[in-house]
């Protein structure tokens, strides 16, 4: 499991173009999703794909619960307004605890938010949709805190983000309009474009 | 939970079990590197992967500058004291300017850092190694405002990460000590194992 490359017969792992293409097809699915449930198999896979991501002094300040109960997925839904995700058959909860790394530098932004990344490309290459809903949960009328007593989550928590999982029943998204490479990546200095 | 079995025949795109295992054995690389060139083209991919990382309402707050001119690398590991990386033979500055999104909410952190593990995970998927290098280059000794002055960044963004990318020339680390899975993930409430 150390190796980077050729660990299994699958020429699939250490295959760079597949993992680039999935992470450029990866959308921010808005959309209506199928009611089947997700197995839970799919589901433990999704939520250690976002323990596996690194954490700052591996702090490990990120946890997660997956909700995929019926009665408990339509009390968190009454209690995100406006809706979001009403239609997803499971959802997962971002915790985190902001604790500092060393001295006064806390890194729990940075751990969840590449503990959510992993989770959304895990969430597509298994076959499903979502997307990274946050300033919802936490702005100021604080959903997440609502969300947080539903699930029993102790005070130390923060509940920052939900990611719906399920099926899309509806087209996914074309990609956003995004600035050009050329104005956004450089080589060897600001503003630099690729020349050899 | 997550056999390994059969997923070798699936195609890539799709296949989760590749990417889980790609996420699940990436690690923090704090070793030497060869010095064999990281070619142009796998740099170029490893950025587009960062730069399709979601935003919050897609301000695409993150830019990156990639680093593989020999003089101009000398002079980055000169001012990055102490040393990190000192050998390997690209490096990756990424950039964020901290606008909000709406109202008084800035998610620059969580971009940059969404944009950071979409590049950890291609630089795996390549057969390079990295490593998250933060808190040592925001510190108070600011050294990531060094690196932008070298690099011609303009006062607006604010220089927070470095990944080195290069071949490993040495052991890749054993999986750092975690806490296991059941205490930082459950089903449908706070603490609540994996029932059924």
């Amino acid at each position: 499991m150390s190796e980077n490359t050729g660990n299994c017969m699958n020429p699939c792992i250490g295959n760079g173009r597949a993992l680039l293409d999935l992470i450029l097809s990866r959308r921010s699915y808005r959309g209506k999703y199928r009611p089947d449930r997700v197995p839970r198999e799919d589901l433990t896979a999704i939520l250690e794909a976002g323990l596996a991501a690194p954490s700052g002094c591996n702090k490990q300040t990120t946890s997660l619960i997956a909700v995929d109960d019926p009665g408990i997925l339509a009390e968190l839904r009454a209690a995100i307004d406006p809706p979001v995700a009403g239609t997803a058959p499971a959802m997962i909860c971002v915790l985190t605890r902001r604790i500092n790394a060393y001295r006064d530098r806390c890194f729990a932004t940075q751990d969840y938010s590449a503990a959510i990344e992993n989770m959304l490309l895990a969430i597509v290459a298994l076959g499903y949709q979502s997307c990274w809903y946050e300033g919802h949960i936490t702005d100021a009328d604080r959903i997440g805190d609502r969300l947080a007593r539903i699930l029993g989550v102790p005070e130390e928590y923060e509940l920052v983000c939900v990611l719906p999982v399920g099926v899309a029943n509806e087209e996914i998204p074309a990609a956003p309009r995004k600035r050009p490479f050329r104005e956004r990546a450089w080589f060897n200095g600001y503003g630099k474009p690729l020349s050899d």
